[in-house]
């Protein structure tokens, strides 16, 4: 029997695509449609510092798959540079209508959209996030999906985000001509693109508002190392201030345009520059959503649950407009990031295929590059497991990437927390080189499967010189861990 | 009170120094006394090959510690050159001589040994394994510890085995004269030594028994990549051929020394060579245990319980001379690594102080790099697996080490090995680049937790394009393998 279910997608990137591929996957004669803001689909977000810093030559090189294969291999319907308006759940029908490419950059367009009306059996919302801008003195920035940057309603030239591909593309272009930029925010657009502009040879400024940089990753003393990276890598660091001001001027060539002079801190520093990149964190595109009477969660995002279920009938969300399960605290988190977007759009393919995939939660395992750095997190520090009625201890060690005599050794610094009445890991904080990829891993399945630091005292780690110590640093850092819970 | 206990450690390398540290942080008042037969302590044996290679300049830089640092900072006597004889378990004495230093060489002797006597109240035998030689047609290898290699009762220049110290700076030695090795078994030390011979332009041919490459730790199909990397460095395979004989020729200027020709394999395959290593294994080195009534286990180890006791009171064994418990199987193995060396050494240190530490045992974790490509294993394949009566099911997927945009990207190939009753994982073989570590020991605390393959598909493992692809290739794996339990 031929299916005739209509599966329709709202969003192509990484939860919209992976929803789509396992829908086919799943239904081979389903109807299935993706709906796109972007030109493009399939994209890896992830990738585009890579790009910009010349590692990678050309933003298409991030495309995973373009339209025209998943038309051609999997008979799915792209439907790009088309923006989904209305959902209305009763009638289970979407209202879009087309958009001007140019809409997606940072300039004006005034061709007259059409307007497009989708019916659907099952639909997934995969609207994705943009970026968070705070309010600041002297410039305007779009609060819609569009996230065009504006000074009051003229045009700012050299003020940079980094979310969709146009804003990459906007970034590669803006650089070509510039030999300074400021970044507000040590996060990790941040510090990923701080390591891509000094290798492009600009001066480089990060103005954070924390302390230290990386809060969301690392406490203060962890951090330390991160600072010493960038600055030795010629990186400015204004920490423990906002940005106050974005002061622009007019060229008298053009009246709708504005230029960047310089920005001014909380603190009322003041530092000229060519180019301001808003590394300020992100907010879901979950509006679309909430005008159809969906229910929203933690941060605005789309609440989900184990089966990408939103609480309208055969509505699912996936992705970086969804929340996520928090499986160390049974708690939904908004943490937007490629993996979990992969996997949950999956689930919602799935499911909107008829199937009854579960996501089985995220643990908030987080890694980044900066120069020679690797940076993870994954599970809660002291202060969030104090915050889930933990009884939390924490322990930092300190040891080396490779045996003591093998050459290019570097320093790693782990820091584990755990709670004290029931022994389990809670959480870990690594700084090292590409190694900590598999040992925060090794501590987010740790943190799945509820082990206790006894247990991560006690595997029998591998060990051959190039790639490690004798005694494998989270067998270390665990058992100094444990000794804490007898004193 | 100041304790008056003495504790005796035969054996100074990775379990001994182990456990004479440990003994005395527990204990700061103890005698303690490490009886060393080599001249030198607490060297990192696994750092051998990175010596010859030359990426190490100099064989002391393997030196942890220096004996004399042992006496002034910990207060640990090192009685070195010196070889423990006999235990008398009943009377806690054991009977020792002194070594000429050049015994631990391969060159012969005739100092007369100074007989000592130590007491004891607690003794750890950290003796230590010696290569394992087959006998050969044309060669005669010591089978006492110090491992002399000797064409009958002479001498045979060239004929190279890597255990000992001596052993390494011996092949140091022979290389500077030396245009080619055939080294004999294609095992860790095979792949291993054929990197650093090869570095040092020498022409090198590996002679395998079994069909394939690493049998100790992959399955046939597995061992295709490495055999194509050693081939592609310009090592030659000889597969499914064993060593039948070394040819030898004497010349006119020394008697008592033979030089070798040529390797002659079972096929009758000639192998003109400057010099052969063997690499074909070890054994403990247990007599001293056995002949004082000491029970020996598997593989004629030193049978020790999780506390590192033998059956005889008041003595401990750990390292390369004793078994360990599988924490798969609960059964006794016998596999002499390092990490494990230290751990059981710290365990029966800390014993033989009066404290009642456990060693948890081994998932049988092993890594080794040839070259570009690093290879690990953990747990049981599918063949020890039926043996150890599951019900195994295997599945081999193929990933990649990076992004598919991010440059330099290598392959990585993992098995799992899972039971299809429980969905427990069993085991795993994972070869690609430097992340193979960080995976295996993943694999390797999911056994010592019993986790199941669903657990291994749903962690949250991070990503960053430099070290990852977006799916975790062990999500991929577990996932497949799931899979394969509904069929």
């Amino acid at each position: 029997m031929v299916s005739n279910k209509r599966i329709l997608i709202i969003g192509g990137v990484a939860a919209g695509t992976s929803a789509a591929s396992k829908a086919r996957r799943i239904d081979p004669d389903a109807e299935i449609k993706i709906i796109q803001e972007e030109p493009v689909v399939s994209y890896g977000a992830c990738g585009m510092p890579y790009v910009i810093e010349g590692l990678i030559d050309n933003f298409n090189r991030l495309i995973a798959r373009p339209a025209e294969r998943f038309k051609n291999k999997y008979n799915i319907d792209i439907i790009a540079n088309t923006r989904a308006v209305k959902i209305d759940g009763l009638n289970k029908k979407v209202y879009a209508e087309t958009l001007n490419p140019k809409d997606n950059g940072n300039e004006y367009s005034s061709a007259a959209p059409i307007r497009l009306i989708f019916d659907y059996d099952s639909l997934v919302i995969a609207t994705g996030a943009r970026s968070a801008v705070p309010k600041i003195k002297g410039i305007f920035v779009n609060d819609d999906t569009s996230n065009q940057v504006k000074g009051s309603s003229t045009m700012v030239k050299g003020l940079l985000l980094l979310r969709n591909y146009s804003d990459g593309i906007h970034i590669q272009d803006s650089i070509r001509n510039s030999k300074s930029c400021v970044i507000i925010g040590a996060g990790l657009i941040g510090v990923e693109m701080a390591e891509a502009f000094r290798r492009r040879g600009m001066d480089v400024t990060i103005v954070e508002m924390a302390d230290y940089v990386l809060p969301s990753l690392l406490n203060e003393g962890m951090a330390d190392i991160v600072k010493r990276e960038l600055e030795d890598n010629g990186v400015k660091l204004v920490l423990g201030e906002g940005l106050e001001e974005v002061v622009t001027s007019s060229h008298s060539s053009s009246r709708d345009v504005r230029y960047l002079e310089l920005v001014r801190t909380t603190k009322k520093k003041e530092i000229a520059t060519d180019l301001v990149l808003l590394g300020t964190g992100v907010r879901p595109n979950s509006e679309i959503a909430k005008n159809a009477g969906i229910e929203l969660g933690v941060h605005d995002a789309i609440r989900v649950d184990e089966h990408m279920r939103t609480n309208v009938p055969n509505i699912f969300a996936a992705g970086d407009c969804a929340t996520a399960r928090n499986y160390i605290t049974n708690k939904d988190v908004y943490l937007p990031l490629g993996t979990t977007a992969n996997k949950q759009g999956r689930v919602a393919g799935e499911n909107a295929a008829g199937g009854n995939a579960e996501f089985k939660g995220v643990a908030g395992s987080v890694i980044t590059k900066t120069f020679d750095l690797y940076i993870g997190k994954t599970g809660l520090d002291k202060q969030e497991a104090l915050e889930n009625d933990f009884d939390p201890v924490e322990k930092e060690i300190k040891s080396v990437t490779r045996a003591g005599y093998y050459p290019n050794k570097k320093s790693i610094l782990i820091k584990l927390v755990a709670d004290k009445k029931s022994r389990r890991i809670l959480g870990a904080q690594i700084v090292g080189g590409e190694a900590v990829k598999g040992r925060i891993d090794l501590l987010a399945f740790a943190l799945l499967v509820r082990a206790t630091v006894d247990n991560l005292a006690n595997y029998d780690a591998c060990y051959v010189p190039p790639v490690s110590p004798v005694w494998e640093p989270i067998n270390i850092a665990a058992s100094q861990t444990a000794k804490l819970f007898t004193g």
